[in-house]
C-alpha cells in the first residue's frame, strides 16, 4: 500500500468528521457584501485558522482594511515543491430568503430518488465546500504520514464575493511570503458529475454602479406626470440601448480588441459534447438569449457581455405609490474576453451613459471594478500531472475547459506574484451559487478531497 | 357683527387649540398602504369619530374589510340644505426616511425667513391638515351658535392611499345615509399661496402592477451571461418602448377618447398666467417632459400620460451581486382624460406588454385599478357661491382650474349616489405630498378654515 493509498482511506474512513466540521464553517454567515455581517466574517477566518492549526500548519488572521484573511504556512519535505492554496471563506446574501428551502446557514444533506446525496447550505458550493476539500485533503496527509507531500502556503480570502478590495494592498505588503511556485485555485468547476474539468480561460468582469438624477425630489405623478423628467424612464432607455437588435452590446469600441475563437479550441469544445438545451433546460429556459449565430458555449466561454444585475427606481413595496422618484439606479456588469481592457471598457460606458442623458438628469458613478479576462499556459506541466491524477481519480479524462465567471485573483497572482493557477474545482452548474437553495454535491466533497491528496502526491514528484 | 363674523374671530382665537389637535392626528401613522400600520390607521379612525362626537356630530367608526370608515352626522336649521363632507385621514408611505429633515410623525411649526410658517409632517397637506380645516370651522360654528348652518355629513376613509377597495362595498351598503345635495371634497390645491381655486376637472387613473419572470432560479451572471434570458432586460426594453420619440404614449389606441382642449377652456387657462419656468425650477428641472408641442399646463391638466412608479430586479443592496436575476418588476401609472376608459387602456397595457414579451418569459398580473377622469358642471350655482366666498376670504378672484392628480372619489360620487362635488383645498404645489417633508402652510390652516366657515355660510342660504 503507498503512502497515497493510505491517505485516500483516512479520507473515506473519516468523511463524517470531515462532513461535521464543513457544517460548523457553513453554519457561519459570513456574508461579505453586507456591514451587518462583518464579526461572522471573522469569525469565519478565526474558525479557519484555528482549524488549520490543529493540523500542523502556522496559521493566522491578519486584518486588512476590510474582512481578515487568513494565511497559513507548512513546510513539505527538503527540496519539495513550494504551493499557494487559495479560497475564500466569503458567501453571497441570501434574498430572496422565502425562496429557500430551508434556512441558508443551517446546513443539511438530502438524498435524491436513486441516492444521489448533496449538503444544502448557503456556501457548500461557493466556496466553503470547495475550500474544506482542500484542508481535508491536507489533514488526512498529516495524519497518516506526519507531514505533507510538499510545501504549502494557505490564503483565505473574506472579500470576494464583494470585490476582494483588501486584496491588492495586502499582495502588495506581503508579496514574498506569498509567492510560490504555482497558485491552486478552486473556485471553479466540474465537467459534469461524473467528468473532472481543469479550467484554461476566464472572462473578465467590469462592474458599474450608478444613479441617474432627475428633480430634486420624489413628486405626485398626478401634479407632475407628462412634464416632469421620470429618471426611471431614462434609465430604461440607457439600459434597453445597450443591446442592439442581434443581441451585441452597443457601446463603442466594445469588440475591438475581441478575438474570434482559434479553429483549434473550437474543435475541442465542439468534442466535449455540450448539450446547450440541457444547460438552459434546466434553468426552465428554452431558447438561447444574447448575440445571434453564436453557440451558447462560446457565448458564455469565449463571447463579451452586458448584463443588467440590479435595478431599483421609486416605490416597489406593497400596494402602489404614484410617484415619479428623484432618482433611479443600477448594477451592469461587463464580462471581457481576450485582451479587452477593464478601464477602457468603463470609458466606453461612462461616456455612453453621458451621452444618453438629458439635460436636466445628473449621473454618478459609485463603485467600479475590473479585472481582464484570463488564458492559461496549456502546455504547463503541472497541469499535465493534475490532469492524470484526476483521471484517476474520476476514471473519465479530465475536461480542459474555459469559464464563463470570472475568477480576478487568477489575474492578480500572474500580474502581481509572477505565478500562473492551476484551477480545480468540482463544483456543478446546477450548484445554484448566488441563488436560493445552494447545494454541493456530496461526490464532489468527498471526491474532490481524495483528488486533491492524488494532486498534492503527483505534484510533489 | 354677524354670525359669520363672529365665529371667524373665534377661529381666529381658537388658532393654537386647532393646532394642538391637528398635531394629535399628524402623530398617528396611518400609512394604509403597509398592513404593518393597521392599528395606527384605526387609531386614527378613532381619534376623529371621537373629535366629532366632542363637536356635537353623531360620529362613528364603521368596519370594513380594510381600514375603517369614520362617519358622523349634525342636523342643520330646518329646510337647510345637506352636505356631504369627504377627506381622508390615511397618508402615504414615508420612505426614504434619511431625506426628511425630522421625523415625519413628530411635526413641528417652522418658520421660514419673513415670517412665513408651514406645519410639517406626513400627512399636514395630504390630507390630515386640509379636513382639519372643516372640522375646526364646524367647531367655531357649533361654539359660537349652538348649531351649524346646514346639515352635514362627513365621511372620512382611510384607504385613499392606497386604492379605495372598501369604499365602493361601503357606498353601495349605506347609500341613502350618505346621499346628500352636493358633496364637498378637500384633497386639492390653490392656485397659489395667495390664490384660492375651485378644481372643475380631475384627470382620471389606471395603475398596473406586473412581474416578468424568466429562469427558474436567480443566475450567476458568469456561468450563464450572454446566453440566459435576463428578466431586467426585458423588462426595460418594454418600459422604454412606452414612449415614442415625441414622448407620446405608444399603446394601440391610446388616444382614440382623447379630446384636444376647447378653444374656450384655453384661454381661460392662458388668463391664469402660470409660470411654466417657475414650476418646474422649483422642483430642480430647467426642461419640460412629455409630449412635444404641448404647453406644461396642458401636460399636466388635460394630456394623458404613462408614468414608471416604480421598478425592481436584481440585486439593490450596497455592494455587488452578480446575478441574472429570475424575475423583474414594475408599477406604472397612467393619467386619463377626457373619455379614456379606464379598462380600454388596461386591456391596451396587457396587449402590449404581451406582445413585447420572449418567448421564455412570463408575466404575472397583479393588482389593476382604474378611475376615469372627471369634467364638473362650470354653471352649479353652489360653485358660484364657493367662489364669491373664498374671494371674500383672500382678496383674491378664485381660479377655476383643472387637476392633473386623480380623486377617484368624486366619480364614484356622481355616479353611485348621484352627487356632484364641490373640490376646495388650501394645499400648494411645493406641499411635497408623497415625498419627504411634506409640509401645509400655516396660511392654508387658519385662512381655510375661515373659508370652510364662509362657504357654509354662504351655501346655507
Amino acid at each position: 500500500m503507498t503512502k497515497l493509498d493510505s491517505v485516500l482511506t483516512r479520507i473515506d474512513n473519516q468523511l463524517p468528521q470531515s462532513l461535521d466540521r464543513l457544517f460548523e464553517l457553513l453554519r457561519i454567515k459570513s456574508i461579505s457584501t453586507d456591514p451587518a455581517f462583518k464579526k461572522h466574517c471573522r469569525q469565519a477566518a478565526q474558525w479557519l485558522a484555528d482549524d488549520l492549526t490543529t493540523i500542523g500548519f502556522d496559521a493566522s488572521v491578519r486584518d486588512t482594511q476590510g474582512h481578515p484573511m487568513v494565511v497559513a504556512h507548512h513546510q513539505g519535505p527538503e527540496n519539495s515543491p513550494h504551493f499557494l492554496f487559495y479560497g475564500h471563506y466569503d458567501v453571497q446574501p441570501v434574498d430572496p430568503l422565502n425562496l429557500w428551502n430551508q434556512p441558508p446557514f443551517e446546513p443539511v444533506i438530502k438524498e435524491l430518488e436513486g441516492g444521489q446525496k448533496q449538503i444544502h447550505a448557503r456556501g457548500s458550493s461557493d466556496d466553503k465546500g470547495q475550500l474544506m476539500t482542500f484542508v481535508e485533503a491536507c489533514r488526512c496527509w498529516k495524519q497518516e504520514t506526519g507531514t505533507l507531500p510538499c510545501s504549502l502556503t494557505i490564503l483565505f480570502e473574506g472579500e470576494e464575493e464583494s470585490g476582494s478590495p483588501s486584496l491588492l494592498p495586502f499582495f502588495e505588503a506581503n508579496g514574498e511570503e506569498l509567492t510560490c511556485d504555482l497558485a491552486m485555485v478552486c473556485d471553479t468547476g466540474m465537467w459534469d458529475i461524473k467528468t473532472p474539468a481543469i479550467s484554461a480561460s476566464l472572462r473578465g468582469m467590469v462592474t458599474e454602479d450608478f444613479v441617474i438624477k432627475a428633480a430634486n425630489r420624489d413628486l405626485h405623478s398626478g401634479h407632475y406626470g407628462g412634464a416632469a423628467t421620470n429618471p426611471v424612464h431614462i434609465l430604461t432607455k440607457i439600459l434597453a440601448g445597450l443591446h442592439d437588435e442581434s443581441g451585441r452590446v452597443t457601446l463603442e469600441g466594445f469588440y475591438d480588441d475581441v478575438e474570434e475563437l482559434p479553429e483549434e479550441q473550437r474543435r475541442q469544445w465542439e468534442g466535449l459534447g455540450f448539450d446547450a438545451g440541457k444547460f438552459l433546460s434546466e434553468i426552465g429556459l428554452s431558447m438561447p438569449a444574447g448575440e445571434a449565430n453564436r453557440s451558447v458555449l462560446e457565448k458564455i466561454w469565449s463571447r463579451p457581455t452586458a448584463e443588467v444585475n440590479g435595478i431599483q427606481g421609486g416605490y416597489c413595496g406593497d400596494g402602489f405609490k404614484t410617484v415619479i422618484a428623484a432618482q433611479a439606479s443600477a448594477k451592469v456588469s461587463f464580462r471581457l474576453v481576450s485582451n479587452m481592457d477593464p478601464e477602457k471598457i468603463h470609458e466606453s460606458f461612462v461616456k455612453y451613459l453621458e451621452s444618453h442623458l438629458p439635460e436636466d438628469c445628473s449621473v454618478e458613478f459609485l463603485n467600479y471594478g475590473g479585472a481582464a479576462a484570463i488564458q492559461l499556459d496549456h502546455t504547463l506541466p503541472q497541469i499535465k500531472k493534475a490532469a492524470e491524477a484526476l483521471e484517476e481519480e474520476w476514471g473519465n479524462p479530465a475536461a480542459i475547459v474555459a469559464m464563463g465567471g470570472s475568477v480576478p485573483i487568477v489575474g492578480e497572482f500572474k500580474r502581481l506574484l509572477g505565478m500562473d493557477s492551476l484551477m480545480v474545482g468540482f463544483g456543478l452548474d446546477d450548484d445554484a451559487i448566488h441563488s436560493p437553495n445552494e447545494k454541493y454535491e456530496l461526490s464532489s466533497f468527498h471526491k474532490g478531497t481524495r483528488s486533491w491528496a492524488r494532486i498534492l502526491d503527483a505534484l510533489a514528484e
